[in-house]
């Protein structure tokens, strides 16, 4: 096991009617209600939000889309300044979370607030926030990092500190039920992956850690087609919700080693080629299996055999069912796995991703040496 | 699931040489090092915090035994008021952490000290306080939780709060390797039932929770037997130390329903015949077992399949197969399983804790109604 620190302060309030605690969570002082581009006024969260702050002065600014945008989210740190906000709340999912978390951030920064993420700056001070999560999927309800996007260089980068830690996060299931199974399938993969970030590298001898990833990934393959099988399975959705909030807690971490180039490398997927963040996950990750077979041969025998339940014992063999059956998973959801199923050009990619990472000078994986010829490759497997 | 509340803001700092992080931990102002009998003093770790604390004053209580004693600890409240103590560090096992933590919520508590634990109060406020984790077994490291004994009554009793959580704790498994076997035993099976009181009970529906609980209990049964067979492999001594965090940090017990039958019935036979507190614990799990074979069946039957590897289908057997074969791996650490092997008479037993349950009116389980009555029986089991 590798030295590690873990820290999570997070107030975890979860089941259902736990919206209603918000009259003891927020602080006194004016709140800011972050949300997004509008499903909390159609499916009445935004009523229960408010009739829980009844009494507060309470400011909103909607209109977060998914991967949240630089440009808009300037606009929001402008009217927190301006408001004297003491608080803000994020009601929504895991955009609409890093969101806050940015404005939070950035009201107290002097510099240019697009540093913070550009040049991965770890903020000292931050305005307190809460969440009230309905679309579980990023875990950013119970950790301290946010993933912030800029239109007009599509570019894409994540950011953490510890004054970024919501103080507390509600997650009531409830509020899941009118979320469209293509979310739920989203969810579901993003969850996975992040679990599998910090699980399929090379073994430095974690097995408790090894088996609370397995943990959550058991869970995700039994539950997940549960919610989609039937939208209002509440236990299906409570699960799915609990597991995607420890996917990302900092927990599986602790003295592991992790390997973030799946969502690193996807998050220019997504910002070049708009691909929603979850579908940038499942051919990316499977890609990297496969060139990595040899390096991350053991876990991939591991998971076979423990979440797969394989019985071979060759590891050729193990890891041919890791991949394959892990592929024929993700599109049981709904999710392909193949870059031109989603009408990308994988020799286009090759080109354009390399390139980005031959300009930023940037390696990702486990080892460090996933250059801008590796990610060419990946992105001819991922074809 | 149930609805829960998790919160947990331990900072947990982890590996060899970690001590060193105290001097940027512990804040400004005089430090009260609490410890134990004299083992850290044997062993280098008094030395190695002390080094890390150079230039601090630093105020000196020990001699806090197993089990700590009111009568001990108000010593050590009286002389933090005197010496206007700003930060309490705990160095040592459960016992002393338990101990600082008492301390440390009696401090500014203006009414009778005992009813903290007596009449399980919760504290409103307590002096600041961090831990040197030097015995891996309570979990006290990471949670808010005491447990405090009371010689003149021969009563123990445990309270919790949120101002008890420790600021940090710091788990350098090289601390533990001078721990003769008998500790670690106790702190494998202390671990053990902690994780199964969280666990083995009526099912709720907490698939996840199951599955991390299932992850504890496998890597205690495997690394646990490692570290007394090779008393220098750093590796099986760090894992067990994470386990025996992790099994009482209040993650398995989100959403699931709990039993501490087990814990607190021990500690009366602990308080009446002198049991070690891990050694209490064993014969009184199996017992439970034994006699809620019937409530408990569905967890006892997943536990026999999924923990022990059992293929069987049948009910019972699967349930046979949990109680022996947890009595033979307890045994295997060198723990007695039954009464009589520590000279305690089973008739007497039965009657003097039915006694201590009638006169307090108390009633433990799941279901709440185990009774005097059903104390007894549970004692002629554990014969």
């Amino acid at each position: 096991m590798q030295n590690f620190v873990f820290y999570n302060p997070v107030r975890m309030v979860f089941g259902s009617g736990s919206v209603a605690s918000l009259a003891e969570l927020v602080p006194e002082g004016p709140v800011l209600l972050v949300y997004g581009t509008g499903s909390i006024r159609r499916n009445g969260t935004y009523e229960r939000v408010l009739g829980a702050l009844s009494g507060r002065r309470v400011l909103e600014f909607g209109g977060i889309r998914p991967n949240p945008p630089y440009e808009k989210l300037v606009e929001g740190v402008a009217m927190a300044r301006a408001e004297g906000v003491a608080f803000l709340l994020a009601v929504g999912g895991g955009s609409v979370i890093d969101g806050a978390k940015f404005i939070a951030a950035a009201v107290p920064f002097e510099g240019d607030p697009w540093d913070l993420p550009g040049r991965r700056l770890t903020p000292r001070s931050a305005l307190p926030l809460g969440t009230v999560l309905t679309l579980p999927a990023t875990g950013s309800e119970m950790n301290n990092i946010a993933v912030i996007s800029r239109d007009s260089t599509r570019e894409k980068f994540g950011f953490s500190g510890d004054v970024m830690f919501p103080r507390f996060s509600i997650l009531d299931p409830d509020l899941t039920l009118s979320l469209p199974s293509r979310q739920i399938r989203n969810g579901v993969v993003d969850a996975f992956v992040h679990v599998i970030e910090q699980y399929m590298t090379y073994p430095v001898n974690t097995p408790l850690q090894d088996r609370q990833a397995e943990a959550i990934l058991l869970t995700l393959m039994e539950e997940g087609p549960k919610t989609l099988a039937d939208p209002g399975d509440r236990d299906a959705r409570a699960n799915v919700m609990w597991c995607a909030a420890n996917a990302l807690n900092g927990s599986l971490k602790c003295g592991t080693v992790a390997d973030f180039a799946t969502h690193r490398i996807g998050h220019d997927l997504t910002a070049l080629y708009g691909l929603e963040h979850a579908e940038s996950l499942g051919s990316l990750m499977l890609a990297l299996w496969q060139h990595e077979r040899q390096r991350k041969g053991e876990k991939l025998a591991q998971y076979a055999s423990r979440v797969l339940g394989a019985r071979e014992t060759s590891r050729e063999t193990l890891v041919d069912r890791a991949i394959g059956e892990t592929r024929t998973f993700f599109e049981s959801l709904g999710m392909p796995t193949r870059l031109t199923d989603f009408g990308v050009d994988p020799e286009d990619a090759a080109r354009q991703l390399g390139n980005r990472c031959r300009q930023r000078g940037a390696t990702y994986g486990e080892h460090d040496d996933i250059g801008p010829e590796e990610i060419a490759q990946l992105m001819r497997l991922c074809g």
